[in-house]
């Protein structure tokens, strides 16, 4: 059974077939001049994808880890073994493969459940799971767009940051999700976004995907988002979110933190988009947060060439944490929450 | 007569020989890869140099314009017009090359108040007017690393942005010179380099002349400067500018004026460093100050390589605005004015 998506939208990833079936994805480090397709069949093949940010994006890798634990419980009793130790061993590969998204862990261990509750467990009920999560997180992000869409006023200017679209989720996106579900309501603005280095999502995938929607969108140097914002260019920032802790500090691409800094200084509100799987709510403050570490190639040699003296080390986290107290609302696909604070933020999930 | 510089350091620009002499400067758009010199005789190839960037850097540039209007000059009366008729035309010319920079135009107003001073205007007298805004220029940077070089702590970490150090001026540099002087004098620090972007003077150059004193620097994409500040990484902030006004609001590079917010936000001072010749007191507030726009392809095309889809826009202006308010101190050849304000600035200068 294929998972079919909204086809205006272009899809991160797809399962083909049945349990015995594969998974099909956009390479996104090609974007936005090459659109070709990974057929990925194998656990190696998934965790590489997720690793090298073929797929990427808190709640699309939340997909493909569910489809790889398929992939890789499947290529393990073909080799021999139970269903339990393949599940076991590609669950500990695929759980290790990005340690910042909560949705990855989350995934995991929501087919872990199904696993156990099942009588005999089979293929066919991993395989069904996945293609739930999948399907879920497809209608989550729709509630996300109608939660927020309303935020972005008639003429209005978002800013956002990195890639929170339909290439990084299982639907519309969460972030983009408000600009998409506002265009359907026939309102009319315009979209700033960030490039975002060093790996550029902005640049590359955000403008793509809203080029492709008719959302005139705009590029901007990371660095030049306080200038904008001075200018009165911006009247709100939308960004995703990889994980939200119990008071409400949101871990994303690095950079938010500052522009949520900015944003502050100049009035203007500051929305996240996440769905809730989002959330861990295990963590109370953004410090107990892992924070992945990027390699330094990623800063010092972009598309291959070197821009920094050979010797020269880089700072590389790939995740800032924004506090709280400096979030206006918190959008997710059950409403929108303003002000969150740890209170609010539990009974906004209970 | 050559201005021979500081051989420790890199110069950016050096006269070679008498008023019939020539500019060798090194190719700053090349490096840190490609240390190629650049050997210049024409007045179109000085603009040329100065529009693409060759040399940059508000001190440089005014020598490089004082340098061309010599060789312009030159040029003329050998085509046959008077000394004043080739000013005039190579004056306009260099003076629309760019636009931010107040020391460009101060050079220029300088030649010719000698050019009107000589009671036999000659080609020997701009030439001779040219070295020595050269030769101060050198002396300027000294003392500006003497009056800002205590501020630096022992063990401590600056973070920088864009490049203001030699390569940017005719001497050691201005935020940069601090650097310079604090370690003659034994100091151990480290240097946090914004990339930059969109040109990544901070990676390319800053980490390149860093590098080659045996300072420790390390390079971060321009988003992720808010994330080391929080996690205390940062003690000081300490940027060039292109032109300053009477307020002491403040015109550098693209970014700064974000970065110096976050500098408040964190309770982290944050220095300017530059000298006299970049004063405009005919401005009084940094709305009146010109800001340039760049191509888009600067933004989109880094290294050739097209990074957005065909079709979209850049937000992409030179330079930002830091009001006085934000600065701590601004650090001159004649010491350190702390929270600059209009009277203070004034008084600093008189």
């Amino acid at each position: 059974m294929s998972c079919a998506s909204d086809p205006r939208f272009p899809a991160a990833l797809e399962w083909h077939g049945g349990p015995e079936g594969y998974v099909e994805m956009i390479d996104q480090t090609r974007l936005p001049l090459i659109e070709s397709q990974l057929r990925i069949d194998g656990l190696d093949q998934m965790i590489d994808a997720i690793r090298r940010l073929a797929v990427r994006g808190a709640p699309a890798i939340g997909i493909a880890a569910a489809y790889g634990l398929v992939i890789g419980t499947r290529e393990g009793i073909e080799a021999g073994a139970t269903l339990r130790e393949a599940f076991e061993r590609s669950e500990a590969a695929l759980r290790a493969s990005r340690p910042t998204a909560v949705n990855l862990g989350w995934a995991l261990d929501r087919m872990r459940s199904r696993m156990n509750r099942e009588t005999s467990a089979n293929l066919d009920a991993l395989h069904a799971e996945a293609l739930a999560i999948h399907r879920e997180d497809r209608a989550l992000c729709r509630a996300i767009g109608e939660a927020g869409a309303t935020l972005i006023p008639e003429g209005g200017r978002m800013l956002t940051h990195c890639n929170a679209g339909a290439l990084a989720t299982g639907g519309i996106g969460t972030a983009l999700a408000l600009c998409y579900v506002a265009r359907e309501r026939g309102r009319h603005f315009e979209v700033f976004a960030d490039e975002t280095r060093p790996l550029l999502q902005g640049a590359r995938l955000t403008a793509w995907e809203l080029q492709r929607q008719n959302i005139p969108v705009t590029v901007l140097c990371d660095g030049a988002a306080a200038s904008l914002m001075r200018d009165g260019g911006i009247d709100l920032v939308v960004t995703g979110a990889d994980r939200i802790t119990a008071r409400g500090d949101v871990a994303n691409k690095i950079g938010t933190y500052g522009l949520a800094l900015l944003a502050c200084a100049h009035g203007i509100p500051f929305y996240v988009a996440a769905p809730s799987s989002t959330f861990d709510l295990e963590l109370v403050t953004g410090a107990e947060i892992p924070i992945e570490e990027r390699a330094h190639e990623e800063i010092l040699e972009p598309f291959g060439a070197r821009i920094a003296p050979p010797g020269i080390g880089a700072y590389a986290p790939a995740f800032d944490v924004t506090p709280a107290e400096l979030i206006s609302g918190l959008i997710t696909e059950r409403g929108l929450l303003r002000n969150p604070e740890e209170a609010s933020v539990r009974r906004h999930l209970a």
